[in-house]
């Protein structure tokens, strides 16, 4: 509206002449919708680079949850447009944690972010880091009154500079690329005492209450053969689930395991929430069994849950 | 990012290069602004027709609810940009349930979901089916590694590539559209056993609380009489409601009816949730006569809601 | 989809060939995202402009929330794209309450929204108004089926023909600027019988928790001195917070104080809110001093916030 000498337009003339070298920022955050972030990012962008496009991925990963931020990118990667990736969950903001940039596909897309693991899983997915460089260069920042709004400042500048044709170098300082902080994924493992155990962990709730875990169904095919029903035991709570190709197909009461969206399996029950039924959270360990197996051990009984005379 | 062989863009190579048919896809669904869902969806509509524009009518559709779904496209219809409506509510998501593209006014717009009665209400807004495709071919979907986010894999695709011209008998086999399910809106009717009361229904609840019914004001006015006050019962509560022009006429303590922004009467309060205070919600019988006709049976008293002493 | 008379697109069938007076709606309101609101806006200003950009602020102003709303803008302005401002939170609507459109900046910008104090912070930001209109030509409304959704039938509509080249005098009667409702901002003074104590008031609650105060970091290092603790006192609550450069600084169990993102001081705790776990509102007052000078009065003793067992 009325820019002052930080105003980032100012600093090259020519920059609306240049032919775009990305059309697209894809952003994700832990902003949420109640404060005007996710805003004020956008006016900066396209302040810098107004043809381009800006694409919200999601402002809803848990305030400062580094590892659900990952997830959604790594959920979403394959479906992005080249181009941007703009992704902020940044706890440390004004500490000595490094801004980033991370080019893959030899410079077909550029990951934006903190060096604190959000990227991680992402850029493994693309096939790994071809470039990257340490945000170091204030000239393409905007000026700070405090330090911790970088997606501001920093992030989203730098997005739209890489949009208007910006080289990746020019941004800071070339840093090898194996020394970004990676990202741990928990990956499922057989039990070690007892091999007919597969101890998995929930990666993700979504907002119906779908609860997905680091299996592959083959895993479980393999585990207790195709279409058999599995027993999860988790906390204090034993299930036996259903295998099904849908939720409808969920008997009402009990409880499915589906191959969902991503070719993983989800715990879920039918137009309900499972993880508020069953009490599954993110990162919670979930162990799977033969039903046969888990009868010598806990007797295998199926409990349908909740109070039927609620269900509807 | 890092498209595989599914990537739809490499459908056709000259699809670029073709007249937009359709420059605007609106989009509402009840998918929340929690996880990734409404950004993959943007995000695949733009790696097939990058030059279409996609407004978000609402994403906070209660998950499931196909009758507040269908209530949302039939209130915002008349006000929505010719061209593709892409909306997902589906419960049914992976079942026999059918996926539909439904045109409407000969083509001037196609609204695009499932077929389990979403559409019904904003189709019969516009007039009717002109013609309907079940979404069977799946050339024009993406490679799904599960059934159940069907946004994705097909909503999102076919409503894209209807945006870059390929013609709706292109997409799937044309269907009869009265098999389409229908929706079924309820109507306010004169009760049976008493004329002076008419039996309503709350269609919506907004976010602001107020309680919207599915009456005219001039069946009102035929019941009481212009600008009188209405007596109100629910569930096992009475009220007097005034009629007022605003929120703000409305006096503190009271409870008005005033014409909404649809032309239907919502039942409100000033500055505060009346559903919250009166406990309305959607789906709820109200029934409604006047104070004189009311006095006989059941006193006609007018209390005034909540504890003043809570109120600003 | 299918528009009646009162289409606006239908106004001028001229419109889309004038070269756009502004390129950028930037739209902020008290509407949420659960209900159609925003989309229908969007949908009306493609409607009109349909070359013009939405760029959406923020929606999750607190319902009628003016002040919170005011200050979204204040913090904002210098960061947003010249062009149309439309900003909505409205607890008149459809009263006496003015409608309004303020040119700043000699035409740079135009802010469009309810004339009840919400515009002001930001006009004065910018340098106050040039000119002002009251939106009383309903030409360029749309027609109202009721009185309760001016964002969608005047305000929406008028920002989308300014875009569209609508001269600012079309669009009603111009009026003094200087009868426009001023907004009121609390201003942190030194309290009148205790010369060593800076009485502020919470400005912000954002959604992380972080509360931000209405004082510069100069007047607390003229209070205290630079780097030195804080006691601050809130209803019945004393702390001492340390000074810290980021969040991440500030020690497990304790309260800071940082500079923010906007140059004022907040009040802060790592990885949690410092909202919730001190009981800080908007609104509320915070009383601030030397540790030194409150010693001999409250001891001065620092008492870690929350249970320690809880914290990660």
């Amino acid at each position: 509206m009325a820019p002052g000498a930080g105003n980032p337009a100012a600093l090259s003339g020519s920059v609306r002449s240049m032919p775009l070298r990305y059309d697209t920022v894809t952003f994700m955050s832990d902003y949420g919708h109640t404060d005007e972030f996710v805003g004020v990012v956008h006016s900066v962008i396209r302040s810098i680079a107004p043809e381009a496009e800006v694409v919200d991925l999601t402002h809803g990963v848990a305030p400062h949850d580094v590892r659900a931020g990952g997830l959604v990118l790594a959920r979403s990667v394959q479906y992005l447009c080249p181009g941007v990736v703009l992704a902020v969950v940044d706890p440390g903001v004004g500490t000595a944690r490094r801004a980033v940039a991370v080019e893959v596909g030899d410079g077909q897309s550029v990951l934006v972010g903190p060096d604190n693991g959000l990227l991680a899983p992402a850029v493994a997915m693309c096939g790994g880091a071809t470039r990257a460089v340490v945000l170091d260069d204030a000239e393409y920042h905007l000026p700070s009154p405090g330090p911790t709004f970088a997606g501001r400042d920093v992030f989203a500048p730098v997005a739209a500079w890489l949009c208007s044709g910006v080289p990746l170098e020019s941004l800071g300082s070339l840093v090898d690329p194996a020394g970004l902080l990676p990202g741990i994924l928990p990956v499922a493992h057989v039990d070690d005492t007892d091999p007919s155990v597969l101890v998995a962990e929930v990666l993700w709730v979504d907002g119906y209450g779908n609860a997905q875990l680091n299996v592959d169904p083959d895993e479980i095919d393999t585990l207790v053969g195709a279409d058999e029903p599995v027993e999860l035991s988790f906390a204090d709570v034993t299930r036996v689930a259903q295998r099904a190709a849908s939720y409808a197909e969920v008997p009402t009461g009990g409880v499915g395991l589906v191959v969902d969206s991503y070719g993983l399996v989800s715990v879920v029950v039918d137009r309900a929430s499972a993880a508020g039924e069953l009490g599954l959270v993110a990162g919670a360990e979930v162990r799977l069994r033969a039903v046969d197996a888990a009868s010598g051990s806990s007797g295998g009984v199926s409990v349908s849950i909740g109070d039927p005379g609620r269900r509807p």
